[in-house]
């Protein structure tokens, strides 16, 4: 799998090693937080030589940013969802929410994201940020009238709660229902608070 | 405030000193993590000597299992909910839970618990079982038929999605109305799940 490329250096490498860079950093965050991660470590477990680490990447700061981005796939997924009309727009959004967690690839990264930003402030204030200005703003610009980003706040909690106790805490009947039944019970909220009386 | 004591040690002084042990090692879990809390540490932050700690807790472990007890009055919140009218019981649920993580004491034990499953997967573990065996289990059995914890399960993924937005990321509107704005939107939502069409 190809990743798009950054200005410096040759497109393909560069998103190759960069990807690596990411992932080992991904999960030593996830691991070790913040304080137990370092440039060197993360250019070791990626089999990278450091000062690549440092010149793709500039300092920890970069890195952990890096670390955070929500996968591409997880921008198109809601930027698609979007485009659906209002009226199935709740279980469109459902749907693909659980399709990116249950992706292997996406999964982790997700799972790392809410693992990381739990337990480092750092980590959180970036969540924060990203979460406010791609899903919250995206998903409320799709939808009319001054309650716009309220529902778009009230369907994110839901679907979070999902990916909570499905997918990090695993418990509860949610941990255990297929894809399809999980989308059926929820859905119905999301989309009350997309387009019903609030 | 004085707290039931245990079997052994004069009750009183045995409550209030392990209610610091408690914290001390609460806190120290949730910015440390698991394998960065000694008993040792928890003993000089909390003033007290370590073989008390010791002997209230016997080791790391029980520490653990004492810092992610919910509180007393978490449980008699939830045994209170649901002792309200089941067509009403949505909205009591959320004012309850609203109103436990509003509470200083009880919302950063709260906070800690999720903090502190987040990135330790025996807190996680220790975490699965109390909300199973009395969040869960609580909440189906004052419901009827054959999906009430189905019912419990969904009702949990939209209250802990609440708390997750509001209280530990704080991102999006539901970091800032009141909490009778929040229970207003939510508690339909709840109450769909606990009595509604699924």
């Amino acid at each position: 799998m190809k990743r798009a490329g950054g200005e410096r250096g040759p497109r393909e490498e560069r998103g190759v090693l960069s990807a690596r860079i990411v992932a080992a950093a991904r999960a030593s965050f996830a691991e070790h937080g913040w304080a137990g991660t370092t440039m060197r470590g993360v250019a070791r477990e990626a089999g990278v030589d450091p000062a690549l680490v440092t010149y793709y990447f500039s300092d920890k700061r970069g890195l952990l940013a890096a670390s955070l981005e929500f996968p591409e796939s997880f921008t198109r997924g809601v930027a698609a969802a979007q485009a659906a009309p209002l009226k199935r727009r709740g279980r469109v959004f459902m749907d693909t929410m659980l399709g990116l967690w249950e992706d292997p690839e996406t999964g982790e990264i997700l799972h790392s994201t809410f693992v990381t930003a739990a337990h480092e402030p750092l980590a959180m204030e970036r969540l924060r940020e990203t979460f406010s200005a791609s899903i919250l703003a995206a998903v409320s610009e799709s939808l009319e009238g001054e309650e716009r980003y309220l529902r778009a706040s009230l369907a994110a909690s839901q679907i979070i709660g999902v990916a909570m106790t499905r997918y990090v805490w695993r418990i509860g009947a949610l941990a255990e229902l297929s894809t399809e039944e999980v989308s059926h019970y929820v859905a119905p909220s999301v989309q009350r608070y997309l387009s019903g009386k609030l």
